[in-house]
């Protein structure tokens, strides 16, 4: 598997942004992802920087917005990341009923995902 | 593009599918979604039948699955199913603020999907 | 849209795929997709060449063959690829019935294929 | 990896399913793709259901059927689906000429479809 | 199709970013692409802070990094990136040939991951 | 995981395709990929020999190609391949900082290949 770098090891641009992920999660390590990233540090501080922005509260509460990246994650087909944000998900307080009716809605689109393509089906002028 | 078949031309079995889809969305007529499936009557009934069990109100309210549908089909990269979810997800009450926050969390999972499977990051023993 | 090389702009090379094609299949022009290939006339002749040789009949019948192609084009969500294997698998005899059963197939191997992955299921045992 | 529900486990809309699947295939126990959607009872009904009613008989014979599911979960490039709808072709007939054709087929349909979508190919008016 | 957002009708955010693109790069309106991403501010500011920020010169040049974007939009079958990515690199200075070479690359690897994927093929320790 | 043909089970059309490989390459044994190939013979010699001429030196230098190659492969999550050509592009003097700015790239076109797609842009005019 992939190359990760550990706090000791880590550069220190790398490690300014474990520090930080550490920090804002209350964790005493930060997960594979970002040991794994630090391989290019511009890219381990740019994603950072753009994930706390748009996980933070907004217009979506935190548990939709992880349910939403869950559903996405899924629909991809990314395993870390449907591991990760599950997690992450379940932490936010997804319940198994909750979980159980996401994974019924991810599964219904990619049939009727595929089901429209398959059909290339024009797009209803109500629709825009 | 793709044969539409119009309520007149339909046979039986897609005309009972038509006339159940009407009378629980209160509209004149399908979208061109169902008017494609009904070149094969089962898989009409089939998928309407399902898509109603799936989207039916329980443990998730209805507007967070109809996001959580479309969240999926932006990340499948389906044209006709973001166009159709995104406008069931405004009659549901979708703001612009949280469509903004919906197309941000699924560009941010694409950018991390993608750099979890290209740097073949390791599961967390602590996520399962 | 992409640019298409028509037959009397076309260099030797190209022109004598081209040529191939037509008579192979006996038609008086070729596709789109051989004409915006030609572009490239090493790719062509490639791509024309590994067609031929895939196409032919083996162990598994044409319209056999062509319907795989279908099916895994719809798969993968190509639109062009869709139209062109469509419209070949019926020029080789696929009836309505058919076409309906294989779309149903397809769509439902995309919900069993994001289920699998959504739940990272462990390969059983029993099937290596 | 997943959580699988066994059958001593399971909550009895689980369990009857189990028993169904049990039955139509003559196992003794079911594969660990349902084992994990147990986790979802609605979902493991309802996914065992629409598969029973797609892979019946019809005017596709029953390896066909399970090619196409093959060729399609390959499309998709799902792991799992790959085995488990592979060792069911293998049940159903398929020999490993059969098999190396579809792998080509599948194979030579990635290459196409990318190509396509790479060209920006337009539908020839005559497929439609 | 979308909502494009011209720049007499952005908001003060959105029109910021559309004037550090124009000065960038020396035109005098900028791309739908931005346009429609004004649709939200804040992703459009992060998304153009992001892209300026991964394409500046830096170990790779301007016109490879330009082609990698392009290869990497082809495999992921996005049309309007292809299109928008495929005009930049023709300014960088991309010739036909080398066009027509990155165009057998994205086809030849579209082939090998299928294959590879599809034979499940296990990770050779010396890659590691 | 799949079956790999070693060369002393080989049929001789593979065994002729494995000593071009490692004349080729200079290796003593072929990687997994080419072996997992062998359980259809014509597709590992249709696959070598389309490789070997999609990857010859052109107008694309040899490791341009080898990170074209896996930029695509990384779009398409392909965990073989990821790890097959990166170990080839690092072979050819792929740097630690170009493989930085590489996976930079693949995941930058993710997010905006996503965004274009989920807010389905239209190609402006001046592209084509």
């Amino acid at each position: 598997m992939t190359r990760l770098v550990q706090y000791e090891d880590a550069p220190p641009e790398a490690r300014a942004v474990f520090d930080a992920i550490k920090a804002a999660r209350g964790v005493p390590d930060v997960n594979n992802f970002w040991k794994a990233l630090a391989v290019h540090p511009p890219t381990l501080a740019r994603t950072w920087d753009s994930l706390s922005q748009v996980m933070a509260p907004g217009a979506l509460n935190p548990l939709v917005k992880e349910m939403l990246y869950l559903a996405a994650s899924m629909a991809a087909g990314c395993a870390y990341c449907i591991a990760s944000h599950g997690a992450a998900a379940r932490a936010k307080g997804m319940t198994d009923a909750q979980y159980g009716e996401l994974l019924a809605v991810v599964a219904m689109a990619a049939e009727t995902n595929r089901l429209a393509e398959a059909l290339r089906v024009p797009v209803d002028p109500r629709f825009d």
